[in-house]
């Protein structure tokens, strides 16, 4: 089936709510985000009752919906559902997405329900996500299946593909704030139809999409995900988190999204065979999504890091270098510059520990000037009310640490990350300092770990690392 | 020496601070931070400059400061340090703090001014903290050698070790956002003197220290180490993260107190023998932090787990059987009680998905009062939009997931941790849910090995759990 097929999910004429509800409860909310995000004139409310709701009026059944519509998202309680596809194709409709639960997850009822549902979506050859899901989301028109909130639409350039609804719509509730923007989101669920391998082969033409982010339980087909994932990987970087991982969690996901999700080595070596960054936890995938989203490929794995903390300085490199960068000698270009100014107490290498001194700005424009270093870490430290003290005097983090946003405009072709370590009004100061083209952390090891895992990708996707890394960040 | 020789640190009569500069930078703060939290009638200022500072006198030498006074906390630049030393000691002052820096930490000429200083020390019978360090802090009584806010001043029952002061100082800035609050709080820099086993030494006795956390670059005596952890962690939990793990790591740390850090499987075997929990990175020790301030022993390894949303319960169940807990079988009784009221959807199971049913309160009741599950995960989630439109209609997160705080109240016995995942109003909203006896994690991995953590101390501790467990968490 060619991946294009998808294009009217997130690009449709015109929806069709089947099952529409009154009362507050999952779904109701769906027409209010479409309506709010200029799809009134776009989305028909279907429910036997009619009348009219949210200023709308709902139609008794499909064959009544007018024109255009290409596009049914069904919401109605599972044992309908076989019959509203009868009517979703009936009315014409190919594209569907059935957010209702209910289906493979929940055992052999479930799974006779789905099976009979599919049979008929393939009588119509209609294409369908879900059931067990929330839909899908598509900033670039404000499309959306998911009660999301509004800093969710602002356009990005990371996709993503969650085997769960729940999960991904909260996902979506939370990137924002590690600003990390979305291009497209589907949730996929018990995968009647469309599965993780349709949505990334549709992603990897996507011109929207820069890098995706997948949560997996387990894969529809094996053998296929194989050959999907090394094709996209070639062309985009895709982070996945693989649960399942232990016996225990393997069995707790069969009953979670109908899914077998196999030993977990065979994942690992997929993964590792097609250059698909895999992430140890949900903090891992998220911090690691805020490089590729953001940052060049860098030239090598030279890591040059300067920081306000020894210690933090040490937790950096212990990190990177546990993940298979390098943290080199200083390079005697930058120590020269350095050791120009610095007072008698401060050992000029690399890591830089710049402790007290004014020299931080300095010294972060030498390691981004210095073509021996491939990429920078800047760890930002500074005792909060020293900090307040100094800010109520008319010194901020800029005049610490250097505007850290500017000097990214000026070396844009470098790998540059930021952690601040301390209160949270620090933290979000030095987020507005660092500005929104440089991922900030709250920790050193996160950050070192992100920059590790973008130099895997780049350097796999080179043909020049194949191995030597983890393969797990 | 008798640990109690520590005490006058903690618990000065009177205060000299030697070197109290006038202009704003490292140590300005400190006379008014100790002014501000009642100090101000033992405190004395010394510069040679004279005058008043702060609204206090200002001596120029140490002899003309009046009674009582038996702490010194010196800042001034490292070559006058000797001089100050000898000041102090003829005053009769037997316990000085160094905060000043260059000194071991910047090689030949700083370790020359350290092993001068360390003679005069010894010659007085003085103890020193330090040199380059920020001392310490008691919640207790409110004294602070560091410029920390005023949140920091909250007692609690963790006290702190850290080699680094700059990284002690902003680790008090954060503490208390995660609502972990600290008795005493000790940086010890290049360690002229006392080292981590007299801090630990002291604290194994301190009523106020329920359980420590550290942070160390290298021992100061191994050997000495070893033998203190053994007897410390038989009385109160110890968790250390342990940097200069990496070749690259250990040559940082060097040039940063002064310390050789040595093999770190030399460190691993020492903190297993010991029961010693060491974290993997910053994040994981305050994780672990937040469970061993708050929550009871566990009576075993069994976790019952309940979440909104069947990946992350997938995720908790990878994390904690990787680490050495179980999820075992729903029991029973639990099982019998959910599925009187479950809809048809739900699978009643360990992790158990409660979906977005009305369930989730009654399942962690249910979890809590059960006898064979020792340990209890509450995963909240629900999408944001459904949360503020449930929120602005009177329902809050008591209604969805119970009132947690009041459930921890009912079952003080079994360790209890929550997770919220989603937008940061949301994760706050549940904090206050949860109460200050319940931590809060903001996704399930975390809270898992934490709750793994936990077990692994207790059951060391009982004498049932050598083996078997991960070292590192």
């Amino acid at each position: 089936m060619p991946a294009d097929d998808l294009r009217t999910f997130f690009e449709p004429s015109g929806v069709v709510l089947v099952g529409a509800r009154r009362n507050l409860g999952f779904g109701y909310g769906i027409p209010i985000i479409l309506e709010a995000h200029g799809w009134k004139d776009r989305i028909y409310l279907v429910n036997p009752s009619g009348g009219e709701l949210h200023g709308l009026p709902v139609y008794p059944t499909v064959a009544e919906v007018p024109d255009p519509v290409d596009l049914a998202v069904v919401l109605t309680p599972a044992p309908v559902v076989p019959k509203m596809l009868e009517e979703i194709g009936e009315r014409g409709i190919r594209h569907v997405v059935i957010e209702s639960a209910g289906f493979a997850e929940v055992g052999e009822s479930g799974t006779a329900l789905q099976v009979e549902s599919a049979a008929i979506a393939r009588r119509y050859g209609m294409r369908v996500i879900g059931p067990n899901c929330v839909g899908l989301v598509n900033t670039a028109n404000s499309f959306s299946t998911v009660e999301i909130i509004d800093e969710a639409f602002v356009p990005g350039p990371t996709s993503i593909i969650a085997q769960s609804g729940v999960f991904g719509n909260c996902l979506l509730d939370l990137l924002h704030e590690f600003r990390l923007y979305v291009s497209k989101a589907v949730t996929l669920g018990d995968r009647m139809d469309v599965n993780e391998c349709d949505v990334l082969d549709y992603l990897k033409d996507d011109p929207e999409t820069g890098s995706i982010m997948m949560y997996l339980e387990g894969a529809a087909d094996g053998a296929r995900l194989k050959e999907t994932l090394a094709e996209v990987t070639r062309i985009k970087p895709v982070m996945v988190l693989k649960s399942g991982r232990t016996p225990a969690g393997r069995a707790a996901t069969v009953s979670h999204t109908g899914s077998l999700s196999g030993e977990d080595r065979l994942y690992e070596a997929v993964f590792t065979q097609t250059g698909t960054i895999r992430a140890s936890n949900l903090e891992g995938l998220v911090e690691m999504a805020r490089i590729f989203s953001t940052q060049p490929p860098p030239k090598g794995n030279r890591l040059g890091i300067v920081t306000g903390s020894g210690s933090l300085g040490v937790m950096a490199t212990d990190t990177a270098v546990s993940y298979g960068l390098q943290v080199p000698a200083l390079p005697e270009t930058v120590a020269g510059k350095i050791r120009e100014e610095a007072p008698g107490w401060m050992n000029v290498k690399n890591p830089l520990d710049v402790g007290p001194s004014w020299m931080f700005a300095k010294a972060l424009t030498a390691l981004l000037e210095e073509p021996d270093i491939d990429m920078v870490l800047a760890i930002t430290i500074i005792p909060y009310s020293v900090f307040k003290d100094l800010y109520d005097k008319g010194l901020d983090g800029r005049g610490w640490f250097g505007d850290i946003a500017e000097l990214k405009e000026a070396y844009p072709e470098k790998p540059l990350v930021i952690c601040a370590v301390g209160h949270s009004d620090f933290v979000s100061h030095m987020a507005e300092v660092a500005g929104p083209k440089v991922p900030i952390y709250v920790s050193p090891e996160p950050a070192a770990r992100a920059l590790a895992a973008h130099y895997y990708y780049w350097t796999w996707r080179e043909g020049s690392g194949e191995g030597g890394f983890r393969q797990c960040y």
